[in-house]
């Protein structure tokens, strides 16, 4: 049976399941190794594996279990395996290791993988490591913590393949095969002037199909995307997406090429990025659950927090009209219905509009008609769920003036979840607020309140009484 | 000035903003020529713009003007605009063309970008596409269609490289360089066995720097990642995602190569893949802006309705406490702090499971491990909420009995809440039904009407009143 095979099929097969997620008997297996002292066992189980699954096999591990996990792997456990590890994971390995058992993995890896994992370190531990590493690794990764956190700087990797103008493609092709350091992870060759501006890029596609006496300029593409080094990591995203990048150069202030990101790093951005909406719009942090559990209640209990102040809000307009209710409690059964719609309403075009400002596809060219298309929707739905509820209501309970009351007020109260679903976010996009972590709270509490007011308020201008 | 600088510099900031969003005034000023019948003036102004940007032109321009402007910009809208275009938008445009116009814009295009061109078409038109077209780009173009939406076969490229085993480096270049007709859109070559099954890859930055002599079967790397034929889309996006792929080679059943996938159409998939989840959690549908807007309001309104009858029952448990609340209308203003509260720390867990689950991150090994997270979490935001609004409430309306019953009913919400957020999702994952679509309404539901049961049972229990 050939590797291909095994790699293809039977390997996958007893490791991972249709999902390509490790198999729960897999994981219990492996720990029982380790816990019954069986090293070796544990080594040939996870030897095989990709490095991103044996990362994944530590996030299965419960926590208390990873450092003996670690240990009977040994050096199994390498740079690309905790480059692919999540941050939290991470740190609580490497808190276990030595400065120079850090810097020897580190010093396997591209500037941007080395990066990821010292980046996070405490102070003195980050200093110790550096110190353990060769020189130019130092000044690489010192280099490239200088740039902020989530910029190209950050992301980007030092190592790549840079030549003149004036050389043809043989001499390109030769000069690698010559120098056996260059690195070979690389997709594009990039053309750069005697100031180290890059002027053109070159497909590796390009280069083996030309013949070996042209110029690389005269293969080269001169319209290329350069990334600033100090953009940031959502912004890069955006353009390896929209341009279908599979590597860009970076560039400093004076347009000197600095380093080069590649697609393979910019797609975790992307995920991560995209998936981030939704988690932000529900107030739940970064939502990792390897995050320490204190720290997480602590994000979600911020949040929690400010809603009960909202709610707390909503519930003093309800206040307002305790003399109504007194009378006619049927008035409180029925008005959660307005507000929870309001808020489900609003919800829906919250998510359109933050996911299409996330994506650029909502810009000023386009804002005034979007509002517009939302307030058709909200006017269309609220109409129907108001004849539908009114109508309900004026059967059930015998009551026409009070279905009439409900279906306005139902009417009222989607207007203002579609109005504020896509006012709120577009708003505090101009202020440059993140519209995802701070929408939600104003959306909601606008229908809340605007659905008690419309629907208690109108019940008590017209005099209902049971 | 050379075009680099064009590209880079002085055309990027007329008209693209700092985020790579067309401006306002360039989009007017584009359609203002068109409206004065400048065809000239506009196609002076769009030509030098990414495929991309006359896409995103399209999109943000009203759809009434669309077709003028398709018009005036004639051969520069072409096969590789239309392919990035938006779904809607781009069906709005081709409807207008002849079936021989869209085979000629399809015919300039890999499989995978015609396919995406083609397959949203009526049936009648999408035959006459095929019909017009030459019949090696027929035979390709159907071959992709007999696969279902959103599988590998349909977004593969048949265009790809593949070598035997036993010729050398120096053959391969030769091959490549002797062959025009080949694709150039390719970042890896696949070695092949005799029945065509895929038996390694070799980057071309390896055969770049390996001498001419070498076999192929040297340089590959022997484990592969496989994509078959049939494999979803979002797992295709996850494998490329996990193992960092640039390309990958996409196998039918007996395991021989039939197409590659590239990562520059993975990371579109990755990007919407990502992002649904917060419209599909809020029941906005795809969340496409292009949509029309009928279709968007069904796909609300629909979930809307089912929201009503949540809502319903859940102001039907109101209705079983309208002694109470008739009695001491209090109640009826603090029991939306309840069920709002449970509703927002449901939403808050259920984000995060939703995102775990789409990312491979909770699986069978840790799901116990999460749950019992999930509940501590739970515990600890209940007692401090149900702390705070207790004290608040005892306080403020010099009631401790009531501060006490809100006190407990937020603690058992939150637990509510925590568990509902987890369980739900997890079953549902079990069940194979998509936990972001249908998570949401049980959540809330449960929150909702375990809210207000909470609170109100027990102040009818405690007996209290004002």
């Amino acid at each position: 049976m050939s590797e291909t095979d095994l790699q293809g099929e039977t390997i996958n097969e007893t490791q991972l399941d249709e999902d390509d997620r490790l198999r729960p008997d897999f994981v219990r297996d492996v720990l029982a190794c380790v816990e019954d002292g069986d090293e070796q066992g544990a080594r040939d189980l996870v030897g095989p594996l990709h490095p991103a699954d044996i990362a994944d096999l530590f996030e299965l591990t419960p926590e208390d279990r990873r450092g003996a996990l670690a240990v009977a792997l040994g050096d199994i456990v390498d740079g690309d395996v905790l480059s692919e590890m999540n941050d939290h994971v991470r740190e609580g390995l490497i808190d276990a290791l030595e400065p120079h058992q850090v810097a020897d993995l580190a010093s396997e890896l591209d500037t941007d993988d080395a990066v990821a994992i010292i980046e996070d370190m405490e102070a003195g531990d980050q200093a110790a490591v550096l110190r353990a590493l060769d020189p130019d690794d130092r000044a690489a990764i010192e280099a490239a913590l200088s740039y902020s956190e989530e910029s190209a700087g950050r992301l980007m990797q030092r190592e790549l393949i840079a030549v003149p103008e004036h050389i043809t493609v043989g001499q390109t092709i030769d000069y690698l095969r010559d120098n056996p350091e260059l690195t070979t992870d690389f997709w594009e060759i990039f053309v750069v002037d005697p100031q180290h501006r890059p002027v053109g890029t070159v497909q590796l596609s390009w280069l083996l199909r030309t013949p070996r006496e042209i110029a690389m300029s005269d293969v080269m593409k001169r319209e290329q995307t350069l990334i600033p080094v100090d953009m940031d990591q959502e912004e890069v995203a955006l353009r390896f997406q929209k341009y279908a990048l599979i590597s860009a150069a970076v560039v400093d202030g004076g347009g000197r090429l600095v380093g080069m990101i590649t697609v393979d790093d910019m797609v975790h951005v992307i995920q991560q990025e995209a998936g981030e909406d939704v988690l932000k719009l529900s107030g739940a942090g970064d939502g990792d659950i390897n995050q320490p559990i204190l720290l997480t209640i602590r994000t979600r209990l911020t949040w929690l927090v400010v809603n009960l102040g909202t709610a707390m809000l909503a519930a003093s307009v309800v206040g307002l009209f305790q003399g109504e209710i007194g009378k006619f409690a049927l008035l409180a059964v029925l008005m959660p219905i307005v507000s929870g719609m309001g808020g489900n309403a609003g919800t829906q075009t919250l998510a359109v509009v933050v996911r299409a400002l996330a994506t650029n596809q909502l810009t000023s060219s386009n804002t005034v008609r979007m509002i517009f298309r939302e307030f058709r929707i909200a006017l269309a739905n609220g109409l129907v769920l108001g004849l539908l509820i009114g109508t309900g209501t004026a059967l059930i309970f015998n009551n026409p003036a009070l279905g009439g009351v409900i279906a306005a007020a139902m009417v009222i109260n989607n207007m203002v979840a579609g109005l504020s679903g896509i006012l709120v976010p577009v708003t505090l996009e101009k202020l440059n607020v993140d519209p995802a972590v701070s929408s939600a709270v104003f959306v909601t509490t606008m229908t809340d309140v605007m659905g008690f007011f419309s629907f208690l308020g109108l019940a008590s201008v017209v005099g209902l009484s049971g």
